[in-house]
């Protein structure tokens, strides 16, 4: 998935990006470990390579989140850090997820670089890293949030969303790798639940939460906003995928080969639930096949079938029911706090 | 590692193996997923496959433990219920660990069956496996303990004793796999810390911390008794390397290959530090390799150097020291549970 939000302001950006080395440095001196020259030089280069890279919207909007529930755009110094320090758990979170699922892949670059594993002298040691990365979390948040109320809180969220988004990726690994290809396992629920778990939890639930807790609020009465991120992260990746085929490749900053790849995608899902039994044949024998000749069949199909004009009535009507429900939530600052998460995805042309 | 410790007696056994069925079932209802008929399946199967198997040792020690510091041998219905979890979350602890390191070391079987990633159709979903079991512990822990005044500590347990266990074996994977073989890495400091970090934190520690949470103890205040189970692990791990070369096979019920393996082996490590340039010559020469004559120059080098008398003289003062450390400690139950693991493992032959 491509980067969730864009920043509210680049001071938000700045102070983010100072955070990091502190929690790198604290995790470089963690007493519970006696760590050796060489384990300290790897974990190091290994959090540098994994952990930065990416455009950090989802810690971002961690900070962005919490302002505009506290209603100023100015937090004091400790309120800065424990804002930038959640953010900075969600992308230690992001790359475990990254770090782990190019192996389980087998892919071969990651932001634009070849992936951790295919690193010499990483290889499958990256396994552990991944297990490192999300141990950090835990050490972080027990450094820096315990004794606050809400930590046991902030403990079970991580716990949950990471829950979510292994059992997400399993759907996603079963449905998808597992044996033969059969497109007749490919449908729209299929689809909607593995972009909800894989996806949208962790990337449009989890900033969120974070903000809700630092802001003392009770999860338990935010389930509202809870249905509504989800619901955004689906439509997300819903663009994401469409994306993929109907995007430029030179702003989206990738050529899309999830036709190739066999993917469960939302454009494959609404083909297979609009085509007659001649159509579903091209389907079945042309996709996931590296064969450009393949590709082009359906692609030729997906227009055929109008996909275009579907997406953009699916993306129609997903912002009126996401506005929708976002005006029917009794507190104005987390209208605001959604409204802003939407306005930056509607209509995104990368 | 074998297993750590040998059940106290069979009425433990019987009750913990009673509530395996009843957190598995838990964890396929679990309301944070939606399964579908086929991801239930899998979680089934692979947790039968990884988390039964064992000898169970670790987990039931939780039962015995509790038992030994309240001092009596029956429990009512809740405490055994809530010794026999945290026992079972030390198992599905131990089944991620080993799923994964399997992976990592290229492994073939595991409990007298194929490595989990070498089944058919699982292969590298077995990461993800892993992680659905590490994530398992807090959901078990989330829905028997939170409420409990522990909840936090016991969290913290589970979290700082994975990190330590991830750390010990990222040194284990960069001293012992990393670039060329290269035996001047090897020396009893890097052993000591290998083995400490990546086995006798979770294989001694944690059941009996587990045990003293239970009892309402504060963890801080059992700083000294931390000691003594890490000492004792690691004395466990030094029997192992021996038993590896000197066991029977037909007793320990597996073939010692560390030598080939290149294992940082304790005896690998004693010699080393004894030889003269030339025996080291022949250490340099001939280990790691799977060649059966490499073998034997090795293991006439450890009978040269009398390595079999010095691990017995090893095995007499860890003991003397271990009995002692223990006898300093002012509470007698405690006392009790320290000799009782002590006794399990001192001058075992298998």
């Amino acid at each position: 998935m491509a980067a969730a939000v864009v920043a509210n302001g680049d001071s938000s950006k700045a102070a983010f990006a100072e955070i990091y080395s502190r929690l790198k440095e604290e995790m470089l001196e963690d007493p519970a470990f006696e760590f050796t020259d060489e384990s300290l030089q790897w974990i190091d280069r290994m959090l540098d390579y994994n952990v930065l890279g990416g455009k950090c919207n989802r810690g971002i909007s961690v900070i962005d989140s919490f302002k505009m529930l506290k209603g100023t755009d100015v937090l004091n110094k400790e309120e800065t850090f424990l804002a930038c320090t959640l953010g900075w758990c969600i992308e230690w979170l992001q790359a475990y997820f990254l770090v782990l699922d190019d192996i389980m892949d087998n892919s071969q670059t990651r932001r634009g670089q070849p992936c951790w594993f295919r690193v010499p002298q990483v290889g499958l040691i990256a396994v552990n890293d991944g297990i490192i990365l999300r141990n950090h979390i835990s050490r972080i948040l027990q450094r820096h949030f315990k004794g606050k109320p809400y930590y046991v809180d902030l403990i079970d969220l991580f716990n949950e969303v990471e829950f979510k988004t292994a059992s997400g990726q399993l759907l996603d690994l079963i449905t998808t790798h597992e044996g033969e290809k059969d497109l007749t396992k490919y449908n729209l629920t299929v689809h909607r639940r593995i972009v909800q778990y894989k996806t949208a939890y962790y990337s449009f639930y989890l900033p969120v939460a974070c903000a809700l807790l630092l802001s003392g609020e009770n999860l338990d009465n935010f389930g509202d906003v809870k249905n509504i991120l989800v619901e955004m992260g689906t439509y997300f990746q819903v663009q994401d995928d469409y994306l993929d085929c109907y995007g430029d490749p030179e702003f989206i900053g990738k050529i899309g080969t999830d036709i190739e790849d066999y993917k469960c995608s939302w454009l494959v899902v609404q083909a297979l639930e609009r085509a007659d039994e001649n159509q579903k044949h091209i389907l079945f024998e042309n996709y996931g096949k590296p064969d450009p000749e393949c590709v082009a069949k359906v692609k030729d199909l997906y227009k055929e079938l109008n996909l275009e004009a579907v997406f953009h009535e699916y993306e129609r009507e997903s912002y009126n029911k996401l506005i929708a429900d976002i005006e029917a939530h009794p507190n104005k600052a987390v209208q605001n706090v959604l409204k802003s998460f939407l306005h930056k995805i509607y209509k995104r042309q990368k």
